[in-house]
């Protein structure tokens, strides 16, 4: 399919803020009727996100909470990069340990996730972790989670029902259910 | 479970941006230890996505520009809210009819979606829209996107193999295939 008739291209680029998480930027496009218009937007370094699944089909997950949104929400462990180029592998071995204590065997790449793409170009790159190994947890003197576990299926069941609403938590579970049914294991 | 231990206290907040789609703010905020830290944020006024399904198990589908990723991409029908207190389910079926032409018999709240909750303040409310009826496609004059179908089926293997990054998309596919199965539909 020719989707030419779709694409918008740069005319103008405008730094507003840079900051410590977000970059912001204001730009002025040529739409594909050679109107022009005007594209609020953040960079964001990127990120990654494991949904650490135990042998007993337990997920791993995290109560946290997320200033902007007044709440504590469940949501699995995950993480900016600490550098744009930096190894998604690396950086999701990484915070698992950090968030969890817990190191996994198995990790399968489970595809991107953009959060926002109408606004934000973050990426998120999914994993699943399975073979897991319980050590020590080592947060931040500065970052506040509980850490617990739940059955898959119960966590499915409370995507479904609307219970869990991070964005990034429900995708990477439905996903790993998925996953792990066509494998025979859920 | 208490979790006082995780909560984050507004000590102050600045403006940064005020534009047209994003709002900019830089807050300070207390720690449950007791220090100080900053939070830079979004604030954003809301939005909804649907997923009309068809009698025959497709899914009326969207191919965008998304300018912050640089890329043609799929998603499903959505559109911010025209103002903070608009009713979601108007708002949906607004946004449904003017994109694709469709309007829709039944209609099922799936929950909600932040997409981005470490920074940004969106809540997308996501709805499952069956009973369809075409009618006539109402774009703004600058809005470009391609409307196409696809059995749902497919659509939940494009996103178990990666093939579909955008978050919203990703969620309320897997979760409308959830209800449309256990309701004996797909």
């Amino acid at each position: 399919m020719n989707e030419e008739n779709l694409v918008e291209k740069k005319v103008s680029s405008e730094d507003i803020f840079k900051g410590y998480i977000l970059h912001v930027e204001k730009d002025m496009v040529s739409l594909p009727n050679g109107n022009t218009a005007s594209r609020e937007l953040i960079r964001h370094i990127g990120a990654v996100c494991v949904v650490p699944v135990t042998d007993g089909n337990e997920v791993i997950i995290e109560r946290q909470f997320r200033y902007p949104i007044d709440q504590v929400i469940t949501e699995i462990p995950a993480g900016k990069l600490d550098a744009s180029n930096e190894d998604r592998l690396e950086a999701a071995k990484r915070e698992l340990r950090e968030e969890t204590g817990y190191t996994a065997d198995k990790w399968v790449d489970m595809g991107l996730y953009y959060p926002a793409a109408a606004y934000s170009d973050e990426k998120i790159t999914m994993y699943l972790a399975t073979g897991l190994h319980k050590g020590e947890q080592d947060l931040d003197e500065d970052e506040f989670l509980n850490v617990t576990k739940k059955p898959i299926k119960e966590l499915v069941d409370d995507i479904v029902s609307g219970k869990i609403t991070d964005g990034k938590t429900q995708v990477a579970i439905l996903k790993a259910y998925e996953i792990l049914k066509r494998e025979g294991k859920a």
